[in-house]
């Protein structure tokens, strides 16, 4: 063979950039293509939506992970297709060609075709998400100590997540805590214990994946700190002022200001720029689930493609029960190994394998020092569940400083019960209303000093 | 007398919140209004902006700060003018009366009647400034790395700082240190220490608060970190492309797409609401100078209202050597306190008392364990410089647990030079460019799964 092997990462979330480090030893050449600078620990976002970590907490610079792996290029920038026949990555500062493409592009929130609800009920899979929801939720607070008004007071209190599955139950905790012991003492007006936290789930329980009895653990929790869990409540309807629920055919209309969406995600449209266009689908073509998931072979590659593979929540393959694993990051994390491995053994004349998921368990927390997990046939809750979600997420922290410094920053909120990150930031200061009136302007700055 | 004093105070910078604080055991009712949550501690502010602290790092909530000072309440809102004669302070939700009033406004960015300077040329007063001057020389480096043309490149990694003060001289050493330090190995097309850094100044010495020789050790320091200085350079035009320069009659362009401003303030439009409408001044009356700072008295009241105080950057007074009072933490910190305790001895029926300034030294930081200081009569520079300069700012920071977890940070940031808070966040992800282009959504979300 002639020139270096060229490998095209396009994503560097869990799968992406775990395929990256994978092949630091690897003969090849690695591009990381993203659209970000950094790669985010998802699982831990709920906690900067509410002001108990700070974004860069749980994100490290994609330059800074991979600035030893001399074969590692990272490039900033949006894929916007591909090249299959022509083995090119398209994006708008041009193409990037490949000889192996792995496409770990993730997903994105779903509104069940309500996308005029993405505006009022802000989801959470990025920074600026996570930032938004801690706006509106001290917001939330501040509104009601401001209102005159007993019903409006009671809506700004009133905070409904919509979704049951572990993002909605770990929000809907967080906020508990927040409400029922970081804002102590800190209002005048209002008691923020009196908030009304309302977890909303379509189906009939919540943590479905968790056996029994967690779920009801769960629910016992959240309701230790405020929390009522809804089930069988399905939202038909949202606005500024409060959301609709159907409870087994009965509408109900609840006044809220606040309203976060935690019920459901749909794969990247990238995948769909990797299967043949819409009509009858040849046999052997790749294609799309419902949920818009490509499915791949039993090794992750795109059929037809062999040199294409398709990693992490945008993939779906079934698991040794049958059922499609789960969308999480452990599953992402073993394809990226599983991938770059068969690359390897591939350029080694060898072929890929088959991909086999490991389930080394699940765990969800529920405010301080509460959580659930399912460890092999171990399930475990309360203060042992969390001491266990505590120390898996620790060691999963890309860098060793973010672990350091969220222990610390952990420590000091589980000890004090402050959350220090609360900070409204990103829109005009005032909430209401537009910029104060500015008079003609002085002629002359301040002079410096100091 | 009857009812409880009450004390107004607009804004929770140094002299709001000192202000504040000081009046914990007063017999009085206070209540701090502010346009954000947060007590915001600026001098750090450069930090922030070049991705070695979290906003959260050098923010208190104020609600926080304030939580066991039962005699004071926070209100999240504007003030949008005085009624001085019926003693009221306007916000858009409603008047608040007060007995005495505190007001401490602070500054904004003055871009000398070239507002459209502004959004070309960012400044550093709020955490969203420090954010926005994050992404933009975070994405400077991003684009020269992808940039096919040397001229391109070149414009890039050429990053103008307007303003020698200590804002400028601070934000260039950051910076350079970036681009020295940090970015070593990040990239594998640029070499980021190649990054052109301009410090421009219009009068003809940078720091010039500060006595010889550390202006020019200053200087020095800057030029280890890649810095030049220009002195005697005015800027006379500034676009997407870069700046024009004029020095000494002679005009300069300079090919740039990253310039930063750090060269002057103004006052808080609403000093302007504490004078009479203009016209000729009324013997005695209040008024503002070109800057658009309140004239105060030597008891900081504003003339012909002993009840209104004016403190911090806001206020004009001059020291004891006949210069105005600089606007600096220290003045607005002996300001907020000398004004609570002159409410105080008011309410014993004493007076109010002159206010005198104990100046205690001044000091900046240039990058990684270097600064000048100037304690007393004591000169330092280098090493001894930045303890002294990282002891105090440790020692200021409002909160113990800011305290604790800016040390762990720095002490990480300094062993490792990495500053892992360089996440270009708050845009679109993409930075040239539009979304990409979204297909027909699909039909179902992905089912919830953990």
């Amino acid at each position: 063979m002639g020139a270096i092997h060229r490998v095209v990462i396009v994503g560097g979330g869990f799968g992406g950039l775990q395929a990256a480090r994978a092949l630091k030893r690897a003969p090849v050449e690695v591009t990381l293509l993203d659209r970000r600078n950094f790669h985010l620990f998802q699982p831990l976002l709920y906690q900067v939506a509410t002001g108990a970590l700070s974004p860069a907490n749980i994100a490290s610079p994609l330059r800074a992970v991979l600035k030893r792996q001399r074969n590692a290029t990272v490039v900033l920038g949006e894929a916007t297709g591909f090249d299959l026949a022509g083995r090119r990555v398209l994006t708008r500062e041009g193409a990037i060609p490949y000889d192996t493409l792995i496409v770990a592009a993730g997903t994105r929130h779903h509104y069940f075709g309500h996308d005029d609800w993405e505006a009022l009920a802000p989801g959470l899979k990025t920074v600026e998400d996570a930032t938004t929801i801690r706006r509106r939720v001290l917001i939330a607070f501040e509104e009601a100590e401001r209102a005159t008004d007993a019903a409006d007071r009671a809506a700004w209190l009133t905070i409904v997540i919509v979704g049951g599955g572990p993002t909605g139950v770990e929000l809907a905790g967080a906020i508990g805590e927040l409400a029922h012991w970081t804002f102590r003492g800190n209002f005048r007006r209002i008691d923020p214990t009196q908030a009304r936290i309302l977890l909303v789930e379509g189906s009939d329980a919540i943590l479905t994946m968790y056996p029994d009895p967690l779920p009801q653990r769960a629910i016992e929790s959240l309701a230790r700190l405020g929390v009522t869990v809804l089930t069988g409540a399905r939202l038909v309807g949202l606005d500024a002022e409060g959301v609709v629920l159907d409870r087994g055919g009965t509408r109900e209309r609840i006044a809220a200001h606040t309203t976060l969406w935690a019920a459901g995600v749909v794969a990247s449209p990238l995948g769909r720029a990797l299967v043949p266009a819409a009509g009858p689908a040849a046999p052997g073509a790749a294609s799309l689930d419902r949920a818009g998931r490509v499915l791949v072979q039993p090794d992750l590659t795109l059929p037809g493609h062999p040199e294409v593979f398709v990693i992490g929540d945008l993939a779906l393959l079934n698991g040794a029960d049958g059922q499609p694993l789960p969308g999480v990051a452990p599953v992402a994390i073993q394809e990226g190994r599983h991938v770059a491995r068969a690359i390897v053994r591939r350029l080694a004349g060898g072929s890929s394998g088959a991909f086999v998921y490991h389930d080394h368990g699940s765990m969800a927390t529920i405010g301080r020092a509460a959580a659930v997990a399912v460890i092999g046939r171990l399930k475990l809750t309360g203060y042992l569940a969390w001491l266990a979600w505590l120390f898996v997420h620790l060691m999963n922290l890309v860098q060793f400083e973010s672990r350091v410094l969220v222990l610390a920053q952990w420590a000091w909120n589980y000890v004090t019960r402050n959350r220090s990150a609360r900070l409204i930031t990103g829109e005009p200061p005032a909430p209401p209303g537009a910029a104060p009136p500015a008079p003609e302007p002085p002629a002359a700055p301040i002079p410096p000093a100091r």
